[in-house]
């Protein structure tokens, strides 16, 4: 059925007939995910509520925003992307999450957690002021449903008087399973269907609607079909439990193993994420005041056994970013120190947080920032190339950035005694541990070399593992031909290594990053020469000035402006 | 009596000698704000409560942070800063806002809003874990209750277990009136005592108590020391009513004119929201499609009229600085042409936001930065010396700086047409209108020459009036002596001028900016310059890497990075 039906057929099919839909789509998930990787579990969860939303309203005149978006590929589907669907997250391919530029059937990108509310109630206002009618819906799992975002937008629906429909998609889950005292208010209501409880959320200006059995596919067209004539006089809530992996039943069993999942046969590298979990639990055993913290993301940064070794000292707060950062900043000036650990284009929200709350007073909090650099299959939404840039803008934060995983290891054991903020970041996957180096102890803006030439005309300086080994395979190609240059390991992007920047006496400083070129490491590296009045020739090597869609790592990093085919062809022209 | 109490004294003070010193805790915040500016009316609403919670608990053992700090003066006042309280806001003197550098007694900075509930579960767990026996106590006004930061703090008070007390300073105000579904939620119970609010506040595991008239002293004083007992076996809300500008007629009856005053006979400057104003109402005029949006701010940014003369297309969403950012975002998906006003130091909360809603679906959003540079009196929390840096990274985003109030004008008539997101940054005061200049129109990232010297040996690029002001000024001084130099106006940070910067003749190129080093103006001109082989030498002045203190914007400007004088001889040492 599914590779017939056009989307606006669907109104027309029985009841028998969407039932088989809904298994070909959860087939078709299944397989797909099993070979490109991508979110298993929230999308077989959320089947029956998108059948029966296509059932009712009229897509794309009616507009629907996904929350983060880890519950649309039932909607792509069923939009007019099956042919393309076996290309999914793969450079070119279907993204894993909604994009305007895809089909007109998504109406707003997303990949970041609470804007589908937000961008509702906008999208409601704007058909209003234009005369169009339309209906307007955010589809937002409980895991979001607890970020501040969400409620600030709650808190502006009577002020912007749009109508809209918010489906809550309750399977007790994020990633994690769901925190937190908002998702007490919303569970008590699930579970005992709590009148204060539903009387709180009718006070935002929303009508209150539950749904027992958010999978069962009549169920669910019976309460579509309600809340579309109720949205006619003002704002729904429509509150479904559904389980996370339904159908499957490892996934159902196991919903945060299988929330996101690679490939089957895809290689296990060691991880960042590992020498994290491992590091933290040896210095918090030698130290009582190590605590940490975490947005939601506990298991996929390594910490789950922090959380069983020490559970008093390991919060995680659910997907609440800023708030966690002033919970370290906090800690920390009452005589804690946190480690906060997150995702790099995760912490874009605790920005202000990280200025105002832990630099300006110069709070002992170690920032552990995951998945920075290019991110790959997940894409523009979810790159981790601007951290490097918007952290050295802040005064009194240092930022640390290992070549490998023991480099990080060793890292973490500074950080311990470190009195200042720090960040460290770091990719997902290790892939070598450099034999090279000085072997020297980490200190606080202090470089190392790898390797030394004899002719002195070209220095590269990389930071960052990936970064590194693209400098040393450089090397390698350079020596075969006769060249040479210096290698050297910018542990710390800031502060700079001043010392060694001083003493240079190559003719060519070559910077190399994996971060965005305005305002990254090379840009720091730059105007410390040029301020100093050093007589060298700079070039920086970092990723130009868009964002990056999804694909492979390397190939994005080449394409981007990472290249190490053109990093050494620069080399030799200037070598030889 | 002020002059001679000691914090620990007060709890020894009969209920008259305390109504005493409540007098003239009010008279001595009313003097010195009329002599040196600051927050007065919400700083008069909260000496009762103050004087009680002195009464009641032991400072600086116990602990308290003000959310924001625009109620901390009565605090400040009563542990020992009477005698430095005639510095308020000046230059080495008391600060505006809690500071943990000036006093014992200030546990947590502010500035911001929405940290303190945070903050405050953040100081209890350290105590707990450090086995310190303290109480914890955070200070809100009812405009930072609406901020989604405070609803992630809420939710995570159950996580973390630790036991805290949050007054609730109800005043019906921000600095403009409070708006929003959680502020309704909040007023039904101080005006009908609603059962289920309560329970809804409740339920995030606060016990709940409430107080009428929060500006009688003996009701606040039972009040505080019921809290205080419950706090033993809970977390307790505190919700207070009080009067802003309580005890001065004029304060009471305009509380949001009388929110921030400036001091007594200060000049009145054209400023720049005068004209942000009047020329969004003639665009309104022109474009049904156009609206604007602010957090909390409508007077201050100048938009007053424009909300009585547009209401429905004029939305302000309280504190919300991330939901107004993704409001702009689905109303520009939605076909609108929607203006974000908002002071630089508060973007900084919308960063994610700008990034992921606006800038990655290149939505034509404007943001009009008001503020920008360094603001003054306000400090550290509140110097708006970041924006062109962390903008600047952000593919898609255009950013200008106008050179005056008419250049201003003439960006925003510029941007109604202009489909992508774009920046305008600015600072407060209007202080010349430029007669130089080639009177060429506003085109993207096209800048103008205010003057052509003879000689080509050094060209000054300046952006933004301030900068601009001391550029022609030192041109003066320089031309006075027989010397010379070119001088460009940067009407746009981003895009550069490329087609201006690869005909430069000049052996020196100056830049000079309003803003952070890192990542600023000059850095992205030095990475221009570089990447292109221009043989110039570049040197760049903007504010080195330190949190820039309260002071006169001139004296700071001079004194972090950009100096007339230094720039003046430098220039003189290259062209002599």
């Amino acid at each position: 059925m599914l590779e017939k039906i056009a989307p606006e057929q669907i109104k027309n099919c029985t009841k028998n007939e969407l039932n088989v839909l809904c298994d070909e789509i959860r087939n078709t998930i299944y397989t797909t995910v099993s070979k490109c990787g991508g979110h298993l579990a929230s999308n077989l969860g959320s089947v029956e509520s998108i059948v029966a939303l296509f059932y009712v309203f009229d897509f794309p005149k009616d507009k629907i925003i996904f929350d983060v978006g880890h519950q649309c590929y039932p909607y792509k589907l069923l939009s007019g992307r099956l042919d393309r669907f076996s290309t999914l997250r793969q450079s070119g391919g279907i993204s894993g999450f909604p994009k305007r530029n895809e089909s007109i059937y998504d109406c707003y990108d997303t990949g970041h957690a609470g804007t589908s509310v937000s961008a509702a109630i906008g999208l409601s206002k704007a058909a209003e002021l234009l005369g169009e009618e339309r209906n307007v819906i955010a589809y937002i799992g409980d895991g979001s449903f607890n970020n501040g975002l969400v409620y600030e937008a709650l808190s502006s629906l009577k002020i912007l008087n749009s109508n809209i429909l918010i489906i809550l998609n309750d399977n007790g889950m994020s990633i994690s399973p769901t925190v937190g005292g908002m998702y007490d208010i919303i569970s008590e209501i699930k579970n005992s269907g709590s009148a204060e409880n539903i009387k709180l959320l009718e006070s935002f200006g929303l009508s209150y609607m539950g749904v027992k059995n958010g999978n069962d596919l009549e169920e669910m067209i019976d309460a579509v079909s309600e809340a579309k004539e109720r949205l006619k006089s003002g704002s729904v809530l429509l509150h479904i439990a559904t389980k996370k992996g339904k159908g499957y039943e490892f996934s159902e069993e196991n919903p945060t193993n299988t929330h996101g999942v690679p490939p089957v046969g895809a290689p296990k590298q060691k991880e960042y994420s590992e020498v994290l979990g491992e590091t933290l639990c040896d210095l918090a055993k030698e130290d009582k005041g190590v605590t940490v913290v975490s947005a939601a993301m506990k298991e996929a940064l390594g910490l789950a056994d922090f959380f069983v070794q020490y559970p008093e000292r390991a919060f995680d707060v659910g997907i609440c970013e800023e708030n966690a950062s002033v919970l370290c900043a906090a800690m920390a000036a009452g005589g804690l120190k946190p480690y906060y650990a997150i995702y790099s284009t995760f912490l874009q929200r605790a920005f202000d947080e990280i200025i105002h709350d832990v630099c300006a007073q110069d709070m002992p909090v170690t920032f552990c920032i995951d998945r920075a650099g290019i991110s790959g299959a997940d894409g523009e939404t979810h790159q981790g190339v601007f951290d490097l840039s918007y952290l050295s803008l802040i005064p009194n934060l240092a930022i640390a950035s290992p070549k490998d995983t023991e480099e990080f290891r060793k890292m973490l054991v500074f950080s311990k005694d470190f009195k200042h903020p720090l960040a460290i970041r770091y990719p997902r996957a290790g892939r070598v541990v450099f034999t090279e180096g000085e072997g020297k102890e980490i200190e606080l803006g202090k470089w190392e070399y790898l390797h030394r030439g004899n002719k002195n005309k070209a220095t590269l300086i990389a930071t960052g593992e990936r970064c590194m080994i693209i400098a040393m395979k450089i090397l390698q190609n350079l020596q075969k031909e006769g060249l040479d240059c210096d290698i050297v390991n910018a542990r710390f992007v800031k502060p700079l290594d001043e010392t060694l920047l001083n003493t240079l006496s190559s003719e060519y400083v070559i910077t190399m990053e994996d971060n965005v070129a305005f305002g990254g490491f090379g840009a720091l590296v730059s105007q410390y020469l040029l301020q100093n009045d050093k007589a060298c020739k700079i070039k920086t090597f970092a990723y130009r000035d868009e964002f990056i869609p999804q694909g492979s790592v390397s190939e994005l990093q080449a394409e981007y402006g990472v290249s190490c085919k053109e990093i050494e062809s620069y080399l030799k022209s200037i070598l030889a």
